[in-house]
């Protein structure tokens, strides 16, 4: 079969590679019918680490191929959301919604340990616990948006959780990428009254207008955090949802947070310390987030996609065939495309 | 009237300082009827910032003696509970339950604004939003524990709440000092059905096992971290209560605290940075608290008081009056008393 493979950074294949088969017991292989390219995809594109000719990808919605003998709930023909790690289901992580640290948890593609999903098919461990089944068809028009609660829509969610966006609350969103605009969507969906978004990408802001931002800075640093106070009578917002992984995003997020209020963090951390131990202290300021457990996410977010009430799926603004993903992750790594999404 | 400063490092006077008066309308005047020394208190002791001939202190109960024109609810002749900051109570950080950020805070004493309460009298600015009138006589046996709701046990509680310790749920308190011990009391009000003390001075520890401590842990560093990840089936805990403002007890914290696990700190923090941010995101780890809204617990913790649910006025192992106030700060340095309560 063919699947997305990085040789080395600035490079992106189309490759034939050993068919997705069943290892496990507990293992489905799934045919992907719909994958994406993430921002985090362009962290090694552009030399991080774990290039070595890794496998890519780690959202997806396939079909069900196939299930080892031990798979109970799972069943072939089902069509799936694929979250981006894998999780037993069962362990006291997964029992409080905090599957992305399920004690089984591996990552999908990217070089953490399972195979990617910009691919024609991908192997699935604990398919009970990680697969979760959808009653549409394989081509339904909500793909777009279906596709999302694999990762970015789930992610933009999560950090406005942990940055404990409420009804009626202020909220910054630090990063105009796809996530950060879901970060919008779902802090509107939340109830947030007024949402301020961080970036300059007139698309992009467009959009995130579209789905509920108040207000857009387009300054940098500090001149960025003396805005959001302007905007908020000089008291920073309650929640800040950090949707970029820079030392810069965290210390913008500090500065526009008000007291007692959260920040949020989604994007992969590119720093080792957080910064401000002293004021974030005096100011009873709290700093959560993670790897979303977008798992956990979809039953809440499900069926504000199917009755169309959120359609995150506008964040894909392209569309390519297998063959094609290499330009994709080029277009995307130069802001040309906001999100790509492969049809493999 | 007498009051204690503190002209330099290791020097602690009772002098003579002009009597405490109305100087704005919104003023209390109050008479100190106890009054205490605080962990915090013995860091300018040990050459920290602010020696300069500060007024010391910031717990205390009093009896109101006279009130500024402006005040309404506070009356002469009451018994008040004091917090260890002024509040206006009308700001919206005050009306979110936050008053410890109202935007009129100054700290009592300390050399951070206000004058120290371990003195005869003291002017409490804004009265009406600061003091919470209690209605005991002024020495009544519950003295002891009224007075930590000015501050240590407000503050255990405080880190109970932000470290979202929960019913049937794991904590671990980094520390052995009075807030420590307060702060496993909190935590096993709140429900905790595991409460991990790191300490290991026996008097203290005894103590703590008797508001609720369900295991001791005497180890330092790593070998802490080990016992405590024994101790919880190699996960870690839920919760951590971070008592100590060290760099090391947040160290501690952060390797005992499982995925999707809370970090509440609320010791004063001597360190600039937290380290750990990648861990930190991965294991979706949150770090909160700051200086407690002592105040806004009052009308949570105080029935329980009153009703002898909790006795955290058993952290008072010494008893002096306003000349002995130096070897009180002797005593605690040295370890030799938990924390020192004051009859002025």
């Amino acid at each position: 079969m063919r699947a997305t493979v990085m040789p080395r950074a600035h490079e992106v294949r189309i490759a034939n590679v050993p068919d997705a088969a069943i290892e496990q017991p507990a293992d489905a292989v799934i045919r992907i019918t719909r994958a994406c390219i993430c921002g985090s995809d362009l962290w090694p594109y552009n030399g991080g680490p774990n290039v070595e000719g890794q496998r890519m990808g780690h959202e997806a919605i396939g079909v069900v191929e196939e299930v080892g003998s031990d798979v109970r709930t799972i069943r072939r023909g089902q069509v799936v959301i694929m979250p981006f790690v894998d999780s037993d289901g069962t362990c006291l992580f997964c029992e409080e919604g905090l599957p992305a640290a399920c004690v089984h948890r591996n990552f999908f593609g990217n070089g953490s340990g399972l195979d990617g999903a910009q691919a024609e098919a991908l192997r699935i461990p604990l398919a009970d616990g990680t697969l979760y089944p959808i009653d549409v068809g394989e081509d339904d028009a909500l793909m777009p948006s279906l596709l999302t609660l694999s990762d970015v829509m789930g992610t933009g969610h999560h950090a406005a959780v942990t940055a404990r966006v409420r009804p009626g609350g202020t909220v910054a969103v630090v990063g105009d990428g796809a996530v950060g605009i879901c970060g919008v969507l779902a802090a509107r969906r939340l109830g947030a009254e007024q949402i301020i978004i961080l970036g300059r990408h007139p698309e992009r802001i467009a959009l995130a207008r579209e789905f509920g931002a108040t207000d857009v800075v387009s300054e940098r640093g500090e001149e960025a955090i003396e805005r959001v106070r302007e905007l908020t009578g000089g008291l920073g917002v309650q929640s800040v949802l950090v949707c970029v992984g820079t030392a810069q995003a965290m210390e913008t997020a500090m500065g526009a947070v008000r007291p007692g209020g959260a920040v949020g963090r989604v994007g992969v951390p590119h720093y080792e310390v957080i910064n401000g131990a002293q004021p974030m202290f005096y100011n009873n300021v709290m700093v959560g987030g993670g790897p979303a457990p977008t798992r956990a996410y979809i039953p809440d977010l499900l069926p504000d996609v199917l009755e169309g009430r959120i359609e995150p799926g506008r964040v894909f603004d392209r569309t390519v065939g297998l063959d094609e993903v290499p330009d994709g992750y080029r277009a995307m790594n130069d802001r040309e495309a906001l999100k790509v999404l492969i049809r493999p």
